[in-house]
């Protein structure tokens, strides 16, 4: 399995920070990935724009494609 | 079945949030999804433009290119 | 078949509403399209910018790449 | 054949409008397009950039990527 | 052969212009190109930024995804 | 193995630097890639936003898309 | 081989220019590239931006996704 998988794997139940194109994050719980698109579903994530808590979601689909860094 | 997948399957005639590029979103009954694009319908929607509700619609077909969360 | 090309299928020789990036839209009566594109040829269309109607077409073939939705 | 090449191959040798992504737009001679790219061949076309005529081409080869619309 | 690709052989060793997004263009001797990305080699180019003479090239390859047109 | 592969594969456990579109970069030490995506994996990255230092992460999923280089 | 591939070919070891979108250009070395992403690695590579030198890189894998074109 290659490296970028390998860690989302390891990071599944844990708290992420996933930051998107256009100023907007979300930290959460990652509760599954698919691949080779990189979407991911978070559970009671927080969502941050430009630093700031905006709204909160029990759980999220977030798009891959807009996705700049995921960090475990 | 991916878990993204598996969330968007088990929001099937539930009312979900679906955030678009551009500051746009809708709030609809989730009536279907086709993979790997993850073009949506939405039942009774309501269209949202920064906060504000600007349209409804009975049915709509929202393509997955500028999705970039849903949310059940 | 897919619920997104269901209801495009469904919609076939009926007016439809699509909306695209950049704030303009087509009224028109759905007479095709393709898959998996979903490019689509609209009859008697009337182009709509930013709500004003600037432009009618007998025929119009609307690439899907810059759809944001198709709403029946 | 799908509906949108099947419109395309019926316009050809006839003038077709085409509609850019930037403003821009052709009107010409339909001589011929490739599959799925949509890139198209105009021949006698005149490019207009927000209503103006600002250049002719005895022929033109316009990349599918940029397509909005094209209308016979 | 498609008719895009008929039009560019077809144009080998003569002089093209080609436009790409964001207000560029290259004028030079159509040297070869490859299918299906369209990147193109030309010779003796002169690069054109919203119509001035900018630069000189003795060859150049250009990628095909900015291309809006190319015109021989 | 393609050149750029080979100075990826070559780079692991050095520190690189990765540079994305939008003014941000991160300096770390390169753990592992995919392909073809490249997909970067980084240990104590430390974030650089138009040259300063913005965050640091000890583990660090950065996706290929935004990517405009990778210097080892 | 594709003609675009071949000046890329005949150009290893020598000195290219690499201009990619966003004001930004590379010069150096080219000690590879891989198929069909046009991801290249140059040796010895001065960045410029806006035509004024701003870094030094020994050894540098530019991504083929934002090149407008390579100049040997």
């Amino acid at each position: 399995m290659d490296k970028p998988l390998k860690i989302l794997h390891a990071s599944l139940n844990n708290r992420v920070m996933v930051e998107l194109r256009g100023g907007r994050g979300y930290h959460g719980t990652l509760d599954g990935y698919d691949v080779p698109h990189m979407n991911l579903v978070l559970k009671n994530a927080e969502e941050l724009a430009r630093g700031e808590s905006t709204a909160k979601h029990k759980t999220i689909i977030v798009r891959g494609d807009n996705i700049i860094y995921v960090s475990p």
